[in-house]
């Protein structure tokens, strides 16, 4: 099983001055594809808690996805914290560096050019501004639009079993429903059940999950679950 | 300094099905009465990632909050996990018993008891359906409303010093202005500053935040910084 981890860097997303728009676009995208996401950390701009989370997350799953901090300001660490996950030195990247002066002219200033400076031994996936992975570890932009855009030119690069999913909704409490769902979890063991109360409908009503690598174990589980879902009335 | 870490319990989130709304809204929160967010954890339902994560972030930072896997289905194991984390068993609650079948009446079922079963230990915090308090975790529902009416009946019990912040726009480009971005960082280190580029904006711009607990610090940093982030025309 593919497995990956986000890890999202930045104070701001911690202070609540912006919200972590990338990380619920790579779920789902993960999902799409067929890779298990299996953390979300959010942690701050420092490179020894950078560091340690990319360690711990890059031996523990296939994939390692950090998002920002790769800008020119001072703030801008992540590169710093990857090479120390790794105990590799930082090197100026002379493809980097050429493609900076060429896009940004006379705007490229020492601070721009910080962003030349990566991980010893980091990869350049595709041309131009390419993604940049260090092992396991495929670093992307904060940015919203540059963040999926790179993304999705990594996404080229994997390969995962799709997931099958499907949904019912009933009006019957999440109590009474319990044991059904715990019934059908232990005879369908290869689909993943989840019950989620609405309780902003009126009348309140609970969504039941069914998501599942192997379709015929999910339609059994769906056949079996619809019609013990209905209220009795 | 008070601070304060996020674990976020339920694959739902991993998986992309539904968006985590509880973290972005406890972030500002914690924020708007000056406890500092260290860490954000999406984790999946698993009583042992629960325990390891809930131990860890107890272990380091003033209070723990988390977030879902208290209901009475089978993937709801958020009370395991911090029991494990802990090292201590699980105990049938009488009040939160009491309550339940107050509340629930005939549809209280054995999976509904489930919810009284809870970590030896635990705190109580309110009435009726009071906020589950195990050492410094503080253990909230997943369903936003919920989530937030238990937050703030434990915040009352809390006391921080409050975040001051203010924010520049310019639309100098973020390279230019890393320098001087660096020199503020380092003639006031009690001023956190962030800058976020905007590429939607147009001319493309970048939001410069300034937090800090020291009002003066704070003001003396947007002076100083405020003439320097006009273009020069």
């Amino acid at each position: 099983m593919v497995s990956a981890a986000a890890v999202i860097i930045g104070n701001e997303i911690l202070s609540g001055k912006f919200t972590d728009e990338n990380s619920p676009w790579l779920a789902r995208r993960l999902r799409s594809i067929g890779v298990d996401l299996a953390r979300i950390h959010v942690i701050p701009d420092d490179v020894d808690v950078i560091a340690d989370t990319v360690r711990t997350m890059a031996g523990r799953f296939t994939h390692v996805f950090t998002s920002g901090g790769v800008g020119p300001t001072h703030d801008d660490v992540t590169f710093e914290g990857v090479a120390r996950a790794f105990d590799v030195p930082i090197e100026r990247n002379v493809e980097i560096e050429a493609a900076l002066k060429k896009h940004m002219g006379a705007n490229c200033t020492p601070a721009a050019l910080r962003m030349a400076d990566i991980p010893q031994g980091t990869c350049l996936v595709g041309e131009g501004f390419p993604v940049l992975v260090c092992r396991n570890v495929v670093i992307l932009p904060g940015v919203p639009i540059y963040f999926r855009r790179k993304f999705d030119l990594f996404a080229q690069t994997l390969d995962g079993a799709p997931m099958e999913s499907d949904r019912l909704t009933t009006t019957m409490r999440e109590s009474t429903i319990a044991a059904i769902l715990s019934e059908a979890a232990k005879r369908w063991p290869a689909v993943d059940i989840g019950s989620y109360p609405r309780v902003e409908t009126n009348p309140p009503s609970v969504i039941v999950t069914l998501d599942s690598r192997d379709a015929h174990q999910l339609s059994q589980a769906r056949e079996w679950l619809s019609p013990r879902l209905v209220p009795s009335s």
